[in-house]
């Protein structure tokens, strides 16, 4: 550390991403990203003369990406602001809305980008615990005075709300935004999007990186009222006026406009998933039901860190949490049928003993 | 406005971009854009396989890009940090460093992005004239008790300071960051990159978007003392982990190692620069002394906003700044040969009244 970081910045814990090990290859079943190249749409939407098209600035707006999302939920453009992954849009929601000393309200067990950019931003972080089956205690975030951020389905247990669950919270708060992530909403859960004309104090943030295939071209936007979204983009415009890169824009609208391959690679997911926890079931395990494209599994014979340091030996990596109510679960990101095979046929040597702990 | 957005935002400017109209063909010579496409090489890095690769996260550390610029500059890879654009890197200069009370000085006349970002980030911006020629008062930076940005070049004057000042202004401020944006450095400035082993207050921050034909990949950097870049590093790890994409990361390694290509577009902006500097004195342009891409200048006959709206009525964009001191100026971007011939003949009409004002 200089000297010259700001002394309110001292103490903030930086978010941990993923392990993404270079030592060799390994079965990526860790970050939750999709096993299928994105749409051949997109791919064919990088031409030449677009990479060449480089030396003109982006649009700041990124307004045919805009309308390509808001057609694809029948929102308004003015309802839309494209950013440069969810995490731009989860920052500039939190800075945008939560600086009038209010802080913001979110379980204890989510994805941990929230606690980080509450320690960022000064802004107080009410931890509001899962209940005893891992979900979402919808009645304490009907009660807090705070904003809310919600992952739904929430990660990493895969467990969803409902969305007249999501609208007792919302009605709760009216003075207060609720936020919604749906980073894994493609895979079964019910997108909060549809509320958007009913709730002026919903903001629903998604991203490309999961179901469309594109965690590495880093897209993302948030969805909400008119009145909301104008606020966002004028934060997103005194922060990072041009924050999406050209070709992103580009693979992103072709993305987006291929609905029937969207729903191809999510079906496939939906049925390897289902497959997955079944196996995983018959050998022993407990798996949470799942709506996202990962389980969140444990054992009775493992702990959560045995079973992903075995399985990482072997060449295939999982998540692990060493964190207090989660540490015996291990959380695995739905990958192609034969990966899923590998990862089965791992374990089970592994429960038989054949893989050393 | 929505209710919802913070008491502290009501009264913020955003960025005002230049302007991109979409009603007819333009010579665009309004956002100092390079008028040559990318290195060859930075185009053939996009490959249908990289796109492919899309799929997976990129580096939240780019660390081939970081390696990639240190190796170019001759610094460590800890004294580098990549950015989704330079617009980044002085958000998060500005938010690392400058939130302990002091307050950032800066020219009146330069970047509009600097106002902006105080704007946003509640910082104090002491606003330093410039000088009667239009250079930057070097002693009254000295003075101040405030952190320090400068554009060097400066824009849209184009005009630079030396290395022996800069230095004069780091040894003054001791106890303060000076970050030094260099958006414009290859055109014929001094880098302040060989200093930063000798001061630990010092931040320097460059893009891709001029001298590299990059504008729309969004990639800057900035660089420091290793203490400096980690605290610049926590900061972007909280609030985007994941902030270049990966296209734009292998467009940049490409562009960065492709040295010979950037010496050549260099020498070319620099032999038209000069040529339309002379032609436009010919003409009766006072025209400030630029060793950017960008020429300053005046006429005694015509109000920038004259000469801007009678170029674009002929479908020549250069930029105009509505704002005291620099009225009557008009910022012209360098492009080709043939862009400039253009404008040199439309200017002449002008003046010659063949062209309606």
């Amino acid at each position: 550390m200089s000297g010259f970081l700001s002394y309110r910045y001292r103490e903030i814990e930086p978010y941990t991403a993923g392990e993404q090990p270079q030592d060799r290859q390994y079965i990526k079943l860790n970050t939750n990203e999709s096993p299928f190249p994105p749409s051949p749409k997109a791919v064919e939407a990088v031409t030449k003369a677009a990479v060449e098209g480089l030396k003109l600035y982006s649009d700041p707006v990124s307004r045919k990406l805009r309308k390509a999302i808001a057609a694809f939920w029948g929102l308004d453009e003015s309802e839309v602001v494209a950013t440069n992954g969810s995490d731009e849009a989860l920052a500039l929601a939190f800075i945008a809305y939560c600086g009038g000393g209010e802080g913001i309200a979110s379980p204890d067990i989510s994805y941990g980008f929230y606690p980080v950019l509450c320690g960022l931003l000064g802004l107080d972080n009410e931890v509001i615990p899962l209940k005893k089956d891992f979900t979402i205690d919808v009645d304490a975030f009907c009660a807090t005075k705070n904003h809310v951020v919600l992952a739904n389905p929430n990660a990493p247990t895969g467990l969803a709300l409902s969305l007249a669950q999501m609208e007792r919270i919302l009605v709760a708060n009216p003075d207060r935004i609720v936020i919604v992530d749906e980073a894994y909403i493609d895979y079964g859960g019910q997108s909060c999007i549809p509320l958007i004309p009913k709730y002026n104090n919903l903001i629903v943030v998604q991203t490309f990186s999961k179901s469309r295939s594109l965690a590495g071209a880093r897209i993302g936007f948030a969805a909400g009222q008119k009145a909301l979204m104008e606020d966002f983009d004028k934060i997103r415009d005194s922060l990072n006026p041009y924050n999406i890169n050209t070709l992103s824009e580009r693979i992103g609208v072709a993305a987006v406009e291929d609905k029937n391959y969207l729903e191809a690679c999510v079906a496939e997911i939906v049925k390897t998933r289902a497959y997955t926890a079944n196996a995983l079931q018959k050998l022993g395990f407990e798996v949470l039901p799942s709506i996202a494209n990962f389980l969140f599994a444990r054992h009775p014979k493992l702990t959560g860190k045995q079973y992903y340091l075995a399985l990482k030996k072997e060449g295939v990596l999982v998540r692990h949490f060493d964190k207090d109510r989660i540490r015996d679960f291990a959380r695995i990101s739905i990958g192609s049928r034969e990966e899923m095979e590998i990862l089965l046929e791992k374990t089970e040597k592994i429960l038989k003993g054949e893989i050393a702990l």
